[in-house]
Order: C-alpha cells, then sequence, then structure tokens
C-alpha cells in the first residue's frame, strides 16, 4: 500500500510510547477534524518544546527562559528547596499548588551499577547553591524507592555538617486506596508515621 | 504557575482523543528526549495532514493526490467495488492485504432520524460510477449495525435492476474469541453463516 499522509500521521504517531497503531489511527483522523490553526498548535508545540527547551542553570529544570519561570519568581520562597530527581516531578508537585517554595532537579537518582554516581547528577551544583546561599529547609522528594532512598540519604550526609534543616517527603496509604490492597511495606511506612489528632 | 513550553505542549496534547494530562505529560517528556528530527517529522505530519488531505474524487477516500493512489494503481482490480462507511475502514481492510480491488466511500452511513438522508452520502456518486463502468462485484462493507445494515440494503435495491452481483461480508465470531462470551445476535449469525467444511 502507498504510504499516503494519513499513513504517515499514524506511523509519526505510533513512535510515541503507549501509542499503538490503533490509537494512532484514532489520533489521526481526529486531527483530521481539527480546524487546521489547532492541528498546527500542535505541531508547533512539538517543534517548540524541541527547539527551546533547555535546562534552568540555577535548578536543572527544563525551561525555555533562563533562569526559569520558578527561579525568577519574587514570590515563590526561595529559603525552601525542594529536591527532585526529574523535571516531570516539578510538575506533578506544582500541580498540587501547596509548595510555593524553588526546586532543584538532580537529573537522576544514584545507582552505581549504572553507573550513576554522585558525580553524574547535579549534587554539587545543589552544595554550592547552598554554600552560596544558605536555606531554611531542603524538601527531598527524590522517588520513595531503593535509587530515590539511596540518593536522599547521600544528600542528608551531605547537608549534615551544613547544619540546613533537611526533610523527607511523608510516605504512606494512596489518598483514595484502601488498607486492604496495601502492600506490607507501604502499610509499615503509614503506621510508623502516623501522627497525633 | 507560568505556562512554560513543557506545560503548552501537555496542554496541546490533552486536546487529543484519549489523552489525559498524565499521558500527555508522559508523551511530552518523551518527546523531549526524541532527536529533533524526529520530533520534527511527527509536527510535519500533523501539518501535512491539515494541509494536503482531501477526498480522491472517483472513491472519496482521504489522499493528497487525486485520484488517490489506490485508485491510480495499475494493479489494483477496478472490477471489484469495496463500499465503506469511512476513510478509517480503508486503511483497517487495506491492512489485511487481502483485497486487490478498490474502494468507494460513503462518508457516512444512513441515519434518517440525524438527518443523514442518501443525498447525504455519497450512494449517487457510486450508482453514476458504476453506470458508466459496470463491474463484476460490489462489496458492502458498512458497519454490521443498524445504521450500516440499513444503508447496506438501500444500496442493494438500488443495484438490482443493474444486475451486478453485490454481496455483504460476513458475519460470525471474531477470531480469538469465545462462545461462551459472543453475544447472541452475532452467534446467531455464525450459525446462520455456517459453511460447509
Amino acid at each position: 500500500m502507498s504510504q499516503n499522509i494519513i499513513e504517515n500521521l499514524v506511523t509519526q504517531l505510533t513512535k510515541l510510547p503507549g501509542i499503538g497503531r490503533k490509537t494512532a489511527q484514532r489520533l489521526a483522523f481526529f486531527i483530521l477534524t481539527l480546524p487546521a490553526e489547532e492541528a498546527k498548535d500542535i505541531a508547533s508545540a512539538i517543534v517548540d518544546v524541541k527547539e527551546n527547551a533547555r535546562f534552568c542553570s540555577n535548578c536543572f529544570n527544563i525551561t525555555d527562559v533562563d533562569p526559569c519561570a520558578i527561579c525568577s519568581d519574587p514570590s515563590r520562597d526561595s529559603n525552601r528547596i525542594c529536591v527532585v530527581e526529574e523535571p516531570s516531578n516539578v510538575l506533578a508537585i506544582e500541580r498540587t499548588g501547596i509548595f510555593k517554595g524553588t526546586y532543584h532537579v538532580l537529573l537522576g537518582a544514584l545507582s552505581p551499577l549504572d553507573g550513576i554516581t554522585p558525580d553524574k547528577l547535579k549534587i554539587n551544583a545543589l552544595i554550592n547553591k547552598l554554600k552560596d546561599n544558605p536555606v531554611e529547609e531542603v524538601i527531598l522528594a527524590t522517588n520513595p524507592n531503593t535509587k530515590g532512598e539511596m540518593t536522599a540519604r547521600y544528600i542528608t550526609e551531605l547537608l549534615k555538617p551544613m547544619n540546613i534543616k533537611t526533610s523527607r517527603i511523608a510516605y504512606g496509604l494512596p489518598i483514595g486506596s484502601d488498607i486492604e490492597f496495601a502492600d506490607e511495606v507501604t502499610l509499615s511506612k503509614a503506621l510508623e508515621g502516623r501522627r497525633d489528632i
């Protein structure tokens, strides 16, 4: 069959993760029905992200302006730094709307077996930043798994001599979940982390 | 939060059907890791489809050249016309690889209650085409539901006086399915349509 423009779009869309042929086809025919302007908006957002995305020189979040919108926002509390593994984590925390501090993106988590040693991450940049501008609190929001845990401990050790308050995000049962179906580790953490009411 | 380029891409992607915020975010960060060339290919496939897609003047499939690649392919058997409702159905049948004839896309199915009367579909175009160039067989591959069925019967009536062999795609159990879970109508059709072996 000749590779026509619809087929081409379907093929392009299947390159995306989790998009199989049927989904790609549904999307392609949907795009076909969109006003030309809206389809162009999607296309230019894709090009835009590739052409203009870079890392913020201060927090290493992905941005199109340097420093990023969060770092340069005077209403954000720069005395509180939330340390995360990836730029996508910043987006997730921002959506909660409750954190008004700034971020530091490590661009990964420690994993010595995979060759991800501390020098591969933005850990030195964090320490140097804190030496120049001590802050009130560093919140370690790396993932609650082996690598994220190791990374959080490593950074905690580095921060100890600097006398900076360091906290770790809470472990526990996710909201809306069911104790019956919680795994033992999560449930143990939820019990350990219990608070007086 | 400032609308940065990643947020913008996420917002654009959520316009697509079945793409929620989380999926859009995953796609956006994936696009960020793609080589610039590949990301541009996706973007230009989207723009391309909007700028160059039109209906084939012969079969009403979507195409960028007129007549479409299938209609202008001399290796296709123009004596066999498969009638379908939508361009996406052509794509589905083409993927089976077993049909070597040509198509006629009705661009819908009869639905008088919704105002879709025969004149709203490409039925006249089909009849006129057949008057000028009689074919050996018309295969009615409209959907096996009320509207598709009604459309198939309507076209059958029109073709009767023209003495053109008309067939309907087979009903039955889908391959890989289970008789236990088949609905009664499908199972009845599968029994009625049984063949000697």
